[in-house]
């Protein structure tokens, strides 16, 4: 299969009041490009909880799962697809044991958010990023975005979540 | 020591819009009672994370911590003591396996929220809240506030976190 080496095409998709720079790679003669989000989502940090998450072995991590207003609404009403202008964030850190908190508890059981190791979101717009299942992926490390290659990993691992439309996060009450 | 049992007392505390009722428990002699919160804060799951948190062992709990925005901005400014209208919600469920999520990754390695265990409360009043650092406490289950036993242990174990005031969780940044 003949791929096609993109640079960097803008594309502006508005959810709320925030404009996504996506970027297209590597295509197949004739298949539409698909298209990553490059930017960092505004005001993500001040989003609502959706859940938290934690997984082992490699990944090490711990995570808090947050949402816009528009996911947080779609969560509680159980409306799936996820509308347009959803975006959910996931904010990773190491799973790290808390010394201070076990020193006082006096045994060792306690796991806090250590150092930060990435940021990721799923932006949803149907058109924009129709090849992708409608979802915009996106992975920060240290504020800069993956690769195309690490970002090709995202799509084929989501949409083993099609009941859920390609979200994992189950909403926390 | 004599201790002398009281029934609830409503004492008012305004932090934010919200009134609380708080209640008083056993005393020795000369001394001040004891405050409880017994209301469950208004909003609290719409509020911005602090961090996450998981406890192994007897709790095998997984945590979300959620501030109001007195704490949050607290938090971000680095501000200790937390300032009266400080409210902080630690939100627990079970930490939990999650079968499907383990399905898709073809291995053991996915913890998720599971079951809500309980929801606890700090919340700031340096008057109301003069026997125990300033904060009242707070632990719901099932939306009904813990027995007077089970309360009389939050504020020795925090009263250990003198350093940050009382407070074990840190900012996820």
């Amino acid at each position: 299969m003949k791929r096609i080496a993109f640079s960097l095409v803008g594309v502006a998709a508005v959810a709320g009041a925030v404009a996504y720079i996506g970027h297209a790679y590597g295509q197949a003669k004739g298949e539409a490009a698909t298209v990553f989000v490059n930017n960092i989502p505004q005001g993500y940090r001040d989003w609502s909880l959706i859940s938290v998450a934690h997984e082992e072995g490699n990944f090490n991590s711990f995570g808090a799962i947050l949402g816009n207003n528009v996911a947080i609404k779609a969560y509680r009403e159980g409306k799936l697809p996820f509308p347009d202008g959803t975006i959910i964030a996931a904010l990773h850190y190491s799973h790290t044991a808390s010394e201070e908190n076990n020193k006082v508890f006096g045994r060792f059981q306690s796991f806090v958010a250590g150092a930060p190791t990435n940021i990721q979101f799923m932006v949803k717009d149907s058109k924009q990023y129709a090849t992708t299942g409608g979802w915009g992926f996106a992975h920060f490390k240290d504020a800069k975005p993956a690769d195309d290659a690490f970002m090709n990993t995202c799509f084929p691992c989501h949409n083993q979540a099609k009941a859920r439309d390609l979200v994992f996060t189950r909403y926390a009450p």
